[in-house]
């Protein structure tokens, strides 16, 4: 075969060369939508790559990006990588302790930031002294000597040069972080052929199924595992692409407006759109399917946007260590004469895995366990896409298998026909609203405290968030405090808000297993009884 | 990354773990059909691979096919990739001379004969004293000591052992021969990773669009590019397959039996087949799609199937060398409310570069043409699944640019939205009934024969086989003999009796260009007037 690696660049020159006229949509602050074809999008990109260049940016030097998903961001994931540097997207939620580690981890050296993060990014900014930013979406111009120049000035003056080829595949596109199973954030490089691979194996008919008709709005933001990866997959195959900045309030406007069809986010945003989409059923019309991913979906709301709204929902599954898809929940051809309730229950299952993916159940003591629905392991996974190490770690049993799987922390069932079905978490997290909190972390920074003798922090459903923290503690002694007020204090420094517990219950004693871990399962059944 | 190798693996587990209960249907010589399923499809590949392992096939030896579309042949296309070796699937249509040479330079160590071609293979056997062969479909037992063992012996008492992981990606998978553009047949590698990458990219939604939902039906034989790669792609996705053996008459009867849904295969046949579906519309509503290449499709024909049987068509265009899916034809957004004529001539363009191939016209010179529906040059191509050099010989200018593209010796034009047209060859190549038959190559035989001056060699449409040869011949000397009975009787040794002259026009001088170059296009305007 030809000695042609796998890369972005075979993407771009896809998109450029044959879907020239095809559209970004972007939602400004302001309300209103930009909107330009991909002609002009390749232009700048190419600019902006030399640009980025120009500023000194070298073969796998990391360029952050503190933004929500704007055309802007959409360009510097495609400019970043072109100049040869690794797109390294902030994730713009966490606390600024988490972002100051990661970005002393990653050492950026560039920074594009979206105005509307100027605060969050200043509190960093005052950390590390040598960071150099670059910013857009803002009229204001602000006086500081680290802005070499504003976004704009980056299209101004460059050449429109040609890109070189990528030579060598295995180098890295993007670094993304996990906020993960501990309070160690832990990066994952994207490599351009993990990247490439990953687009064509999403671009599966029964995957994503985008088409050049699509018009494709993710709502997962940018800085959670490349957007899904959506940014290429929609580029790729030539759909229109529409982009909501950070604002879900307009969602439904947007769909309306741009004749989207096929959208991606967390259950809890499709819970929160679902009466708007309702009400404005006539103007939604163009929505086909819905990818739902990061929780868990519960069935009733798969119900109603399939049943009430005509909308496909698919449940998928998959990891920042997976580029991130693993698993997709699609219907197979015996499914079709199932009654309703049957269907939902299937397409409410995490899926089979998707062409290239592997996963295995595996019992604690490493034996490999059947697919009959009923024995539970942990899921290991392994594919071309999977990665095989954290950044700047070395590779640890911890994580990844001496036979080369992933340990994915997850505790699931696996039935006759490959439908995975979590059913717990090896890992102590708990999703909320989308975004995962760590149990473990909490616990940790909780026990520091001189109050905590011993602590347990659990997520309990929520309707709204999907799930919610709250923490059990056994005090070192007794208190008329407010313990909530005390310890929501002592955390807060540490951790995003939305990480807070939302309730903080005194116990005697934490219950323990017959190894003397926490018996999380004991404390939730004993909150039930209680309740 | 995980260090993971693409490879035939990948989708061998794939289709193992959760495909196992979609079928294979294969239609057998006394007229049944041959039903199983994917787990005892995979269950006999295994088997059938330790049983080539211990026939002494090692890593990289060639493992030859002579065999039609059958599931045994299905077998082969994993089995013996399987077990390490290439497997090499001969065109049964090529004269004994040709298959002769091919399997000379190929060395394949061991035949796996399909019966109904014994009398063909006997021929070679005779010229390759060496041939190990085992045999299947056949109730006789030929009594030669060649045959090690018939077929169904490989699967007694061989041991259900795991076949290991291929660690070299970029291993050999298969070898397959392009009858090309001279006597002499190039043979082209297929590895693991271009196989791989194929099949994802070929299972894109606007490529072949194979859904699990579908039932598959390969009527490009199977030694013709790996059937375009069918049998891995829809079993990739778990459809179901269906296979025809070589006898194209009971095409209708089958996808009515088996519910065929998409089906493969050159204009030529599916122009024979077209008075049978309409005769039988209802017994074969279930086909959707049928992907047609090889030549190019009459848009009188790609109407019918559109308007009247309501089937789509989806034109390609390809090369053994590409693995073989180059362009694909699919209409855009904007062409969906065009008048159906409008649609029509837009579906029989060869179609825009599938994700991963990118195409450029160029000059004679070597200058980049301007993509304007106007600018005629040759196509070059480059994707990962590009071949960059023939079977034992060195990579060479004449087939490949320095920087890395294949001169396809196609000539076209190409549309700002990136549709190809094919307008011309430079390869004097003619397609017949969808097989190539090379008019340089009978030319140079026939310049051999005595009488025989200047030959020209031309393709004249034809209504059944879209293209016909004739010859054109400048004699030594004046004669009164029967012209075509000579000059057949002195090639028919040399190629397959398709590839016969349906007319040798005896002419007083052959045309030349200014350089001396036959004047093709001066005989054919002639011919033409001469009507």
């Amino acid at each position: 075969m030809l000695n042609y690696p796998l890369s972005l660049n075979l993407i771009f020159e896809h998109v450029r060369s044959i879907h020239g006229d095809k559209s970004v949509h972007s939602l400004l602050s302001n309300g209103k939508i930009h909107t330009y074809n991909y002609t002009t999008f390749c232009k700048r990109v190419v600019k902006l790559a030399n640009a980025i260049c120009s500023l000194g940016i070298q073969q796998g030097d990391r360029v952050a990006t503190f933004a929500s998903n704007t055309y802007q961001h959409l360009e510097l994931f495609y400019a970043i990588p072109a100049a040869g540097g690794v797109i390294h997207p902030i994730n713009v939620r966490l606390s600024s302790k988490q972002q100051l580690k990661i970005v002393q981890q990653a050492e950026d050296k560039l920074f594009f930031v979206d105005d509307q993060y100027f605060d969050r990014f200043s509190e960093l900014q005052k950390e590390v002294d040598t960071i150099k930013s670059i910013h857009f979406n803002t009229d204001e111009v602000h006086d500081s000597a680290r802005f070499i120049h504003e976004y704009e000035d980056c299209f101004d003056g460059v050449e429109d040069i040609c890109i070189p080829d990528i030579q060598d595949e295995n180098c890295a596109l993007a670094l993304c972080y996990t906020s993960g199973t501990s309070s160690e954030p832990k990066g994952v490089v994207y490599t351009h052929r993990s990247v490439f691979l990953h687009t064509l194996a999403v671009n599966q008919t029964e995957v994503f199924g985008i088409t050049e008709s699509d018009v494709v709005l993710p709502l997962v933001p940018m800085f959670h595992a490349l957007a899904w990866g959506l940014p290429y997959a929609a580029m790729f195959v030539g759909a229109d692409i529409v982009l909501h900045g950070s604002d879900s309030e307009c969602v439904v406007d947007l769909i309306a407006e741009t004749g989207v069809t096929i959208s991606a986010g967390v259950p809890t945003l499709w819970g929160r759109l679902l009466p708007e989409l309702q009400r404005r059923k006539q103007d939604v019309s163009s929505l086909r399917r819905i990818i739902v991913g990061g929780e868990q979906m519960p069935s009733e709301l798969i119900e109603v946007y399939e049943n009430d709204l005509g909308v496909e929902v698919r449940h998928a599954w998959g990891m920042t260590e997976m580029c991130p898809t693993g698993t997709f929940s699609t219907l197979r051809r015996e499914h079709q004469h199932l009654p309703d309730t049957e269907k939902i229950r299937i397409k409410s299952m995490q899926g089979r895995p998707i062409p290239g993916v592997q996963i295995r159940l595996v019992t604690e003591e490493g034996s490999i366990l059947p697919w009959d629905g009923e024995a539970i392991g942990e899921v290991q996974v392994r594919s071309p896409w999977t990665t095989g190490k954290y950044y700047k770690s070395k590779p640890s049993t911890k994580y990844f298998t001496t036979d080369g799987w992933l340990k994915t922390g997850d505790i699931a069932t696996v039935n006759r026909d490959g439908y995975m079905q979590i059913v717990d978490r090896l890992k102590s997290l708990i999703i909320s609203g989308g975004e995962s909190i760590s149990t473990t972390a909490i616990e940790s920074v909780l026990l520091q405290h001189s109050m905590v003798r011993d602590v347990a922090v659990l997520g309990i459903p929520d309707k709204q968030w999907g799930e919610r923290p709250i923490a059990v503690v056994a005090l070192s002694k007794n208190t008329t405090e407010d313990l909530s007020k005390i310890l929501t204090e002592h955390l807060i420094g540490e951790f995003p808000k939305f990480w807070m517990p939302d309730a903080f219950i005194a116990v005697d004693e934490i219950p323990k297993t017959s190894v003397g871990k926490t018996d999380k399962n004991a404390i939730m059944k004993k909150l039930i009884e209680s309740e």
